[in-house]
Order: C-alpha cells, then sequence, then structure tokens
C-alpha cells in the first residue's frame, strides 16, 4: 500500500451513509462515509466502533447522552450500546471497527449495506 | 466515552518518539505520538500497523520502498515488513494497531516503550 490521502478518497463520491472501505488490517477496516441527515437507532453486539470527524460536525445520540463531535474530534460508541448518528449539515467521518460491522447493526432497512465497497 | 479532541491531546505532551494511548477498542488502540529525526529498524511479527500524519510530514522507509506521508494521509505497514519512520521536521502521528505491538517490534533499545501510557 502506498500513501492515501484522506480528502482525495472523500473527492470520489457524493452519496449520504454509503461507507467505503480505505484500508483492512488486523481483521478491522478503515472506512469514510459522507453523512447528512439522521441515521437510524442501532447497535452492534460484538463491536466497538470508532468515529472520526474529518470535515463538519456530527451528533451522536445515545439513550443516556449526546455526543458533540467536531473537525478533529472522533469518540468509540461501546459494543451493544444503542446509537443513532445525526448530521444536521454534510460531514465527512471515517471510522474504524472490525470488518464484520455492518453500518446498521441489528437493523435491516434501507440504509442497511451489508458488503462495503472498496474506493 | 465523551468527544476526544486530537490537537487538544497533543497539546498534553512534548516529547518524541513516545506513544500515548487516547482509546481501546476490539483489542486494538489509537495512539499519537510527536516524532523527529530517525527511528529504528524494526518490524512487528503478527501485527499490521497504520500510520496517519495528522501535521507534518514523514517518511516510512522500507527496504524496497520509501513511503511519503503528508498531513492527510497514510498508510499500512504489514505484518513482517520491515520499516523504519523518519521524519525531518517534527510530526504529529496517529497510530491504529493491535494493543499488543511495541513500538520497536522485535528490536529492544533505547526506543522501546514496553507500555504506553494513557493520555
Amino acid at each position: 500500500m502506498d500513501a492515501i490521502n484522506i480528502a482525495q478518497k472523500f473527492s470520489l463520491f457524493e452519496e449520504h451513509w454509503s461507507p467505503k472501505i480505505l484500508a483492512e488490517l488486523n481483521g478491522q477496516v478503515i472506512k469514510i462515509a459522507k453523512i447528512k441527515g439522521e441515521f437510524v437507532w442501532h447497535r452492534h453486539e460484538a463491536e466497538d466502533e470508532f468515529f472520526l470527524v474529518i470535515q463538519g460536525s456530527m451528533v451522536i445520540k445515545m439513550r443516556d447522552k449526546d455526543i458533540q463531535l467536531n473537525e478533529g474530534e472522533f469518540t468509540v460508541v461501546p459494543r451493544g450500546t444503542e446509537h443513532k448518528p445525526v448530521a444536521e449539515q454534510e460531514a465527512y467521518i471515517l471510522m474504524f471497527e472490525p470488518a464484520s460491522t455492518i453500518n446498521t447493526g441489528g437493523v435491516r432497512n434501507e440504509l442497511t449495506r451489508e458488503m462495503n465497497e472498496w474506493i
């Protein structure tokens, strides 16, 4: 693998809530996504999920609190924790999680992406 | 875990080549380090290693090529691959790797940090 420029990768797609894989290592993947609006409440039974905001801002709603993430900020949503990502304006995010992670966790709906494409 | 601001975490220490842990998830850790100068040639037998440049630039020397990483760029050094990180000017980097990873891999010297502190 050569150098991967994250901003350049974001320039290659437009759609929201459709994660793209940039790298795989140690059974984990590095994904990026453009997000806007409200995602669905869901949880991942066996996977902790890392969210880093590359551009813009987002809120990760949980049942007991909201976590505001601005550019250059991250958090980890622990496995089993219900959460709902929301971005009022379009935001660019990077995720680090097990390769097995499905974006909508235990929920299946029109936002579900069973397989993520590499970019 | 609340929001973690990466730039704020970098403001908390000065030393070079001494990784600090920001988060642990799925058996992996998120580490940051300030680097300057030449590190030691080493390899990790069982761990792939992700390097992202947050500020400045670095070169990851390998036996068959050099990978130049500028701000916002990353690469993955596959397990078993000899490499030597170098930064002519001070750079800030972020790493994702298994919690078991020792910074100098199979080499032990004055740069080795067996235990990384949380910050």
